[in-house]
């Protein structure tokens, strides 16, 4: 069956210092012909040029907190954009002072931004829709950081039903009856008797989800929003032997991650956001497949399909 | 004869737009033990790190001016150096409001800088000497671009005069007299007679000089401080068919650039700065060679040493 696209590029994997060549925060997503960047670490408009994704497409920007190594990409790449003439609107969804930070900066630098920007404020109280469109819905989850932080959870709207062609013929359905088959609701045939919809339709595929949380401390009680996500991206700054750490710094360990794969009853998890101290990463991988068997490192420029 | 090093790593060669992979604005100069960046577009710390510059040694950092291409790499490093624990004082020098634009960016992401920083500003109206200690000193000069911008000068102190061994012993000096020889003063022998300081020292070698100049449009004028540069940087954002574009966004051609290299009496050039419309750079450097032969593009990467 056909599925429109929904794929992530990881742009960057380091934490907060970017070592081993590795670039910090951000993902670019691809879902059905629109365009998410999750986090904009320094370097993030090179790492998109790079891996020569559609950028200047991008419709909508998901900062989860103003941490420098997940913002300081913004202000080149939004300059960027400009200088390529972009005259859509951009989307950018942040915690509160994003805007006037950005707009100090581009009043020093004399930068111009041609197009326009519309800024959606997270909160990170509670689980919130936060953004929606036909084809998908952003809803941002409170993360334990030391600033205000969120997740986000990026799911497609409920495709329509299927209908099945030969149950049209055999029930003689007419055509202007279709829009109600497809969103489940039962018909009339020619003689005006009901007919029930499951006779003529089949189940579309589930809706595809992708949960992203970066940075967090180990997360105790999990929104309903995230369970049986087709991928989890949780960071993984520490291994468990530097657990201590990961609590004095509100971060996670690779265990952490893994467990919260499991709890959500995720299908796939991708661990990043490294600490400096690991050049090797197999580490932390090993760690969280013990717990978690269907772990992989986020690694710079990997696609991963949902 | 022993020369201490003096040496230029270019960490970006591109202009606002950072196409082909390559980076905006940033030199990493080692003279003598101390290290000084020169401006510092995004991923000025990433360049750093692959290149494996010492770069948590910066004594001081140049800023020419305010335009995101020179500036946004320096909120990551700054932050990064606090997280590597610096202790030491780094002198910045820069137009005016560039402190406020950090400290607001730190404000909001909660970033601590744990070590002083001294902040010296730069006026554009003339050349200045705006830097120096025992080894080099750094004298601001006047660009020409839409904001307040200057280019730098870095020289070496004056060497002292080297004293002939054999001379001294024919001549009787004695030992305290040395230092006085050494500033090229004459001096009295054992007898109380006045040796000419010529006939006893030889001349050191000169000073040398590194002129940076970046963004500009061609200077019609140079100050004298700028003449016979042992090298010279000058940006080479257009090809002379683009001329009309370098003048609307104060810029220079290959041209602009060789002829001011000419025209300082330098004894090289490098050029860089490319705009993101030229794929490949042959072009530019055999433009800027038929002015001024002693010509080589700006590679990330590379070392020059003067």
């Amino acid at each position: 069956m056909y599925l429109p696209p929904f794929e992530i590029t990881i742009l960057g994997t380091s934490s907060a210092i970017p070592a081993f060549n590795r670039f910090p925060t951000s993902q670019f997503t691809h879902i059905n012909g629109s365009y998410i960047l999750i986090d904009a670490g320094e370097g993030t408009q090179m790492q998109l040029r790079k891996y020569k994704l559609p950028f200047a497409r991008t419709d909508v920007i998901l900062i989860s907190h103003l941490h420098g190594d997940h913002i300081f990409g913004l202000p080149g790449l939004l300059t960027s954009l400009s200088l390529l003439q972009r005259q859509k609107e951009l989307i950018i969804i942040s915690p509160p002072p994003l805007k006037e930070i950005l707009n100090t900066l581009f009043k020093h630098s004399e930068a111009k931004i041609i197009y326009p920007i519309q800024y959606i404020l997270t909160q990170n109280a509670k689980p919130e829709l936060i953004y929606e469109n036909k084809k998908f819905k952003i809803t941002s989850i409170p993360l334990k950081h030391r600033i205000h932080t969120t997740g986000f959870v990026i799911e497609e709207q409920k495709r329509d039903k299927k209908i099945i062609k030969e149950k049209i013929h055999e029930y003689q359905i007419p055509v202007h009856q279709f829009h109600k088959l497809k969103k489940g609701m039962d018909v009339e045939d020619m003689n005006g008797n009901i007919i029930k919809n499951e006779l003529l339709t089949e189940n579309p595929l589930p809706p595809r989800k992708y949960v992203y949380c970066s940075d967090t401390a180990y997360l105790d009680t999990l929104p309903e929003i995230t369970f049986h996500a087709d991928l989890l991206y949780h960071e993984a700054t520490f291994l468990q032997e530097h657990k201590e750490l990961a609590r004095i710094t509100q971060h996670s360990t690779a265990t952490d991650a893994a467990q919260t794969a499991l709890n959500m009853n995720a299908k796939k998890l991708i661990i990043g956001h490294y600490s400096s101290r690991y050049e090797h990463l197999n580490p932390l991988l090993e760690e969280a497949k013990q717990i978690f068997p269907n772990t992989e490192l986020a690694i710079e420029g990997q696609k991963i399909k949902l």
